[in-house]
């Protein structure tokens, strides 16, 4: 009886273990940290999913955008500055400027890309936010330049912490986003104008990548100004276009202008003629366009801050773009770890801090609806309490 | 009188001398020296001008490329690695390979530009043809390698020359570009195996340029094979759709894939996903789409070859792309003179060997209608015989 019991019990303990191992492997793949953005990509369109993820706006570009197509017919190179028409249109909103001052780019990334290339030094170093929009350093160290960090403390620049790394040797470049990505705050104007003056007079170039530009709720954007400035700016957020990949720079700096055009002519060429068309006519919107859609960005920022704050969270209050950057504290281990329970077990997609230079914060993009944010917010409730 | 003789001889005398800074000043700039192909953009559609200039088939892309953007509506972000349907359809034409082999680029000249970010090493030097594509020498700067020479004579590999040149110190990468632009040659089987074999054997990336794969008159394309090889290919020569920018690469090797699309998800993003319809829409087209296209190219080929060698210039027989590329020799002090002369006396666009590292010979493309070829060749002639 007693070999007969043990016989049993062995198979049982065997058995035990073979299910507790696949349990642990069930759960290790479950729960498996999420190293990137790039984890995410595919996996929007899960209905079981709340996506505070991408940086995507779900509200189509103008209906125009895409009647204008059905008439193309174009196939040949285009300029590589980009489109006259496009650039002429774009110098109407920018006071003094004409074409000229205006080269058309694959998306914001391309031209924050050639810019970095355009004014590389050997050994040149280019002052970043932190936090950062995740792909700056990425970009500093493919242009074969060092990053420097400046903070950002609840969202805002701390001048005196700026002017002390601004004048160090071999910064050539000091990047400025607002609003920014991933804060969701703008910067003060004084201190917009004490980093317009200090860069000027140091030889710096200003890098200011203003892509949130039309996305403020609670001023003007101010256009960051001077001969030292590179201004980045795309189609992608304001009509919605992130897929066509339209961006442009600005710039007042002939020489600049000059060599960002050769580099382009030669690692890319024209940007897509079809693309420059749809934002040609995109811009034909009228300003109530952009009006309604920044009310409805409004009303979203208003439900998630209040949502986050309700919850007890230490959050600041986005002014511009479509993110909100709350500390997760004490709430979760990491913010790492957050990120991945909040998609394994709540399916909520949210973006690791860490990503963005900010461990212990996760982001909340609210390029959503107010019925899927309400959801979201449920569920995120239901996190912060277990 | 004499004083008064004086007098009117003083006149003459400054009149004559006021006329001939006149005319000095207008054929100063009548025959200024061009200085690179950028030079002639937007010149091309001037009726009284005959363009041998640009490398932009004159030829449409297949209807059916725009009727399926009639129906589009996207403008989300896309995949970074390019749309998967467009990999799949690229797998079928590429054996024992899968989507993931493949990354959708903003035209040729990113996909060369990635691959030479990606495969970066400090010190690094690549191998280039000479005469080479006029990018070529840019895009490795670019990069921050540098480029050394192997010759290309009468068009072709001399293999003696290669491998000396490939077992130098810091050799990273061998670039091919057969069919050649600007040559029009195509390099031998033998040639390419060896290639093949000794790159492999020093650990030697090659990119493989080939753009201008489904335009050869002699024989099939020979894919040059290797798990070392990149493979840069483009819809703008095959399917005319140049604007349009979609090029794409070709890799076994899976890490070098990552970190391509790595540095394309920060310097980019994905490539338009409207492009990418129309590429994918064009692959539609039976073979015989391009059978037709090659036979048109070989018309124009045998018809300005021909022309050529009947007035007596030195020049080999292009095998494929659409370029022809004489010697200019005697007929002019410099092949730099002679394209000046032949754009301001003769009204024909032709590009300067010395852009392609070739002092003493100029690029025809041959992309233009056989009456506008005839009229150029009549043109050219009487400039042989002034």
């Amino acid at each position: 009886m007693f070999l007969f019991n043990n016989f049993y019990s062995i198979i049982l303990i065997k058995l035990l273990r073979f299910n507790f191992f696949f349990w642990w492997i069930f759960n290790k793949n479950k729960m498996k940290k999420i190293s990137s953005p790039s984890f995410f990509i595919g996996k929007g369109d899960d209905t079981k999913l709340i996506s505070f993820g991408s940086g995507q706006p779900d509200l189509p570009p103008p209906k125009r955008a895409f009647k204008i197509i059905k008439e193309f017919s174009g196939f040949k190179y285009g300029l590589i500055q980009g489109d006259s028409d496009l650039r002429k249109a774009l110098s109407k909103e920018y006071s003094k400027s004409t074409l000229d001052n205006f080269i058309i780019t694959n998306g914001a990334s391309e031209a924050i890309d050639l810019s970095l290339r355009a004014i590389f030094q050997k050994g040149g170093k280019v002052m970043l936010p932190r936090p950062y929009y995740y792909s700056y350093p990425y970009n500093v160290e493919f242009a074969h330049l060092k990053p420097v960090y400046y903070n950002l403390e609840n969202g805002k620049i701390n001048w005196d912490n700026f002017e002390k790394i601004v004048k160090q040797k071999n910064i050539v470049a000091v990047m400025i986003n607002s609003p920014s990505n991933p804060t969701g705050t703008i910067q003060d104007l004084d201190v917009l104008a004490k980093i317009e003056k200090i860069t000027q007079k140091l030889g710096v170039y200003i890098i200011s990548d203003e892509v949130y530009k039309d996305l403020i709720y609670d001023r003007e954007n101010y256009l960051v100004k001077g001969r030292n400035v590179i201004t980045i700016n795309s189609f992608s957020k304001t009509y919605s276009m992130c897929g066509i990949r339209i961006g442009y720079l600005y710039i007042r700096d002939k020489k600049l202008i000059d060599r960002i055009v050769e580099i382009k002519t030669h690692t890319s060429m024209n940007t897509s003629i079809l693309g420059q068309i749809m934002a040609r006519e995109a811009m034909r919107e009228s300003q109530k366009y952009i009006d309604k859609q920044v009310e409805t960005w409004k009303a979203r920022r208003d439900l998630i801050y209040n949502g986050l704050v309700d919850l007890g969270l230490e959050v600041w209050r986005p002014e511009g773009a479509f993110y909100v950057f709350p500390k997760i504290g004490k709430n979760a281990k990491s913010s790492a770890d957050a990120v991945s329970k909040l998609y394994y077990k709540y399916n909520i997609i949210t973006y690791d801090g860490n990503w963005f230079g900010a461990p212990g914060y996760i982001r909340f993009s609210y390029a959503l609806t107010q019925k899927k944010i309400k959801e979201g917010l449920r569920r995120f409730k239901r996190f912060l309490s277990s």
